[in-house]
């Protein structure tokens, strides 16, 4: 019993290595070493060094903006400030800078005539067809009245909030946007690594900061943005962008290797005009919206002021990653890395069993054949030994193209 | 030294493969090919072309939205339009349109009695449980005053905005909701590979998005989508969303195969509600927020509208992702493969080595054995020659199993 | 034709294994089955148990948040409730609770002294440094004026809202903040599982929810959190965050492991300040911003009340992932462990082929060799017959370390 055991424990404790055929050939050796080497440089140069195949990457960051603007505009001939043109005040990740309003003071609840041409009428008939249309400034009544500056033709008559505005008129928009300022105030943490960041650096003073613009150069990391050189940077003309509103996006990318030192872990900022993919499309160009400041009058009646605003709209995105060494991918690479090494010998063996002088001796070298007939009869023959297996080496028709499949 | 130097180049410019078996056994070759042939189509098939594994994935979608509701609905008897009803009115990702307004005007700071049955009492004593509650419409100052409507019994005297709110009362929602229309701008950017796309195609006029309303088959394309039929896709009432309120999730799924047309990229719009996780809870059925309305008394005094509103909310999520041929992903799988592939031949082995007739003559060709009191004999005979060394060729009880662990 | 047909599937029907050498010395065989054990550890215990590498991952989480904020304080004497301090009202997942606000009244379009020592000046020159700032609190007009009260130096004059705000007031915040109750109601979605959850438990019934208050070990599923725990848990004193405003992070943490039961995939809250990385600039401390509250006079003059208001802000920020078993990356992991267990024969060679007693005798079992002049002889001597040829075994050269790379 003893010796059975200790015979599978001897078993146990072997070492199984393959057999090899070393084929001293300057051309196919050649060939060989030259695969292994483009190998091995892919994986080092492009897998391990370029990709950093070796860490692990967290993509899921958390990120926290606060911003505040300042700058004052004239517009209307009133001077406006943040209170006033910035919404929504709370100093958001996504804001607007209203450049344009187009402001319909006391309107009440009521009915009265619709703006525009397009509401012309002579007969009640004549605004049937607004029937239900959200595109007006109130419920259309169906009713054509007469306005006293136009006494030929009436105007359809709607119910809402009237007098009914009149957004055809020309405003000219608040330039001043130009040289108003952004502080923004970015706080990032790559959960996976429990790495916290800010935008600027602490070593930053209070006076540095409040001196300081963006430059991409000069100043990367001065988190102070000047919404001219903003709009620059897009491409884009203040004067449209001012008059028709539009979608600024201000681009954070934190891209952090956090083998190296955390002081590398830096903010980059771009700038993009984010209704790009509709300038083709005639419709919606710019941005606007509206929204009403709401009084009383001594009686208690309500009445609003309704602002059509076109605004800079800011969306401050967030993006990033962060890489650091961790077994798991390495392993995994690595592995991969050696395996196509040895990969190297399919492309060889191809050479080797097909193309080369000596294809044939060469075949009868790697490959060892075995019949179900011999085994038969080297059974028949003498059961109890294997030893007077007469070994048949003969040359083999399998293609090197198809060692490729079992090669490992 | 020239020669010695010669000879390490020879020896390393040779080429080395593995000494194979060939075994010409039709149940074991046919074993083997299908073993192979199964795992290549699970690459093929599953791997490459369904799971696309030769592709590197950009999960960091980023994204802006710009939404705007059109509509006018009848509350109170009076005709609300969009200034009204959404909040916030810049055209957030997030936007609510109230349904139903509780109304409670000209609030001052002062004392008075508060709403509710819970709040009737005899005596102070009675008010002292309600002392520090955040349930009530002001701070409970522990006095029971006498209403005028309530002769019998007292209510627990607050401070705070006064007359409080009554928040019981039934009020008609805004069902014209349901013709609102909600038309979204969302424009999305994947980083990785610099690609941008507009929710609706360059080629649509303004016409003919003026014109259209979303349905999933005829106008998948459509960026302007009618509340009722948003909230049917839902399969929510609305009459109970506009009394109650919810939250109506719209999102926008963005799967681009960057290989193909990037005019494939483009959005698939899918409607949940999202409370829905809670719908078994008792608590917090619907969505309601109070805001008010700040107003100023001649004398300067400030007092308030405050305003419960009970609103739908819509939260627009863009969601994506692009994938593009990468040379990595593509490599490590396919390495992964033929690996796998190579794999097959564990099975077999265990096949050949220990359930076939004659096994033990496939062990013996197989494994060739090398036992230390071999190699130590070797020495001692002749230690300058090991082409005596009589290769001593017997069964190996190592089995197919242990082999599945060394085999590459 | 036919059997040469037959061949060619004979051929292709075969069986082609390694032949290996099994070596049984106990010191290599202990090394290798030692390096294999701590191979299978590894890739056991680390990569499959622990990292769950045989998990798909889904990071795409999406989330809607909705919060609502209960409680009264006292504030310039005066009670303020939820629609007071509250920005914005409509329970989004980032909100400010103003603790401290400075009051402006009665503001009106005009000229007036700036505020602040800083302006004083006695000649007009004195305020043209200040041409151009955005730090006052309107447009510097380039004038000196005597103001009533400092009837020695004047102050610059501004053109703006006047009169101009003095932030530098003494005001007692509202600690009352303190007792404030946030409830917060979260569903979230895993898309790529399709897996829908809420951040409190289906079974929990609305009075236990208003009953509750979050703890950590005692009520972890409890979705009402006390302002004074959460900046408790955050390390910081309201009386300081109260006076200057702060942002605190609320992160619902989702780590979802779908292969076991759902009901285990459960919110996990952690509490942060998110200015943290900013501590040690002296900058921007604290947390604050301006809004204006609009009224008309009876003659329908604007006016406004400008209020600066430093508030604690909750960003309430959702983050998780959720794995599940899937083939894909088990099969390459799978692949990459036995791989890896096959790399242990290359550490193995080494030692056999260097550094053991009869390591020439082993590299004679191991490697066979042929070079092209045996190769050429034998064609020559009997170019029909490869029987003939005679196996020349020698020692060969290459280095076990040369074998790493050709190893498999």
């Amino acid at each position: 019993m003893g010796s059975v055991m200790l015979g599978y424990v001897t078993d146990f404790f072997t070492y199984e290595t393959t057999k090899s055929v070393v084929v001293k050939s300057w051309s196919v050796g050649i060939i060989n070493r030259l695969v292994q080497l483009l190998i091995i440089i892919y994986f080092v140069g492009w897998v391990f060094i370029h990709e950093k195949a070796y860490q692990v990457t967290d993509t899921g960051i958390e990120s926290s903006v606060m911003t505040k603007v300042k700058g004052f505009g004239y517009h209307n001939d009133r001077v406006m400030d943040v209170a006033d043109y910035v919404y929504p005040p709370q100093g958001a990740d996504i804001f607007c800078i209203m450049t344009k309003l187009i402001v319909t003071e006391n309107q009440f609840q009521g009915k009265c005539a619709e703006f525009g041409e397009r509401f012309s009428c002579t007969t009640d008939k004549d605004c049937h067809k607004h029937f239900g249309s959200v595109l007006t400034n109130g419920v259309i009544t169906g009713v054509c009245i007469q306005t006293s500056n136009d006494t030929l033709n009436g105007r359809c008559e709607i119910e809402g909030w009237c007098p009914a505005e009149n957004d055809q008129v020309e405003i000219q928009p608040m330039l001043d946007v130009n040289n108003f300022t952004i502080f923004i105030k970015n706080s990032i943490r790559f959960p996976l690594f429990n790495v916290t960041r800010g935008n600027f650096p602490t070593t930053m003073t209070a006076t540095e900061i409040k001196r300081c613009t963006y430059h991409p150069e000069k100043h990367p990391f001065c988190p102070i943005f000047r919404v001219g050189d903003v709009l620059n940077y897009t491409g884009q003309s203040v004067d449209t962008l001012a008059s028709q509103g539009g979608e600024i996006g201000i681009n954070i990318e934190w891209k952090c290797n956090l083998d190296l030192n955390i002081d590398y872990c830096v903010p980059k900022y771009s700038f993009t005009r984010l209704d790009a993919p509709f300038a083709k499309n005639a419709i919606s160009k710019g941005y606007n919206f509206r929204f009403a400041k709401y009084f009383k009058t001594e009686n208690g009646t309500d009445f609003r002021t309704l602002h059509k605003a076109f605004a800079i709209r800011f969306d401050v995105m967030v993006t990033g990653n962060a890489g650091k060494f961790n077994t798991i991918p390495t392993l995994i690479n690595l592995v991969a890395a050696f395996t196509s090494v040895g990969l190297g010998t399919v492309l060889c063996d191809i050479i080797l069993l097909n193309f080369l002088k000596g294809a044939a001796q060469y075949k009868a070298k790697k490959f060892e054949e075995v019949s179900e007939a011999q085994i038969e009869a080297s059974i028949a023959q003498s059961p109890g030994s294997q030893l007077s297996l007469k070994p048949c080496i003969k040359s083999s028709y399998d293609s090197g193209a198809m060692s490729l499949a079992t090669s490992d």
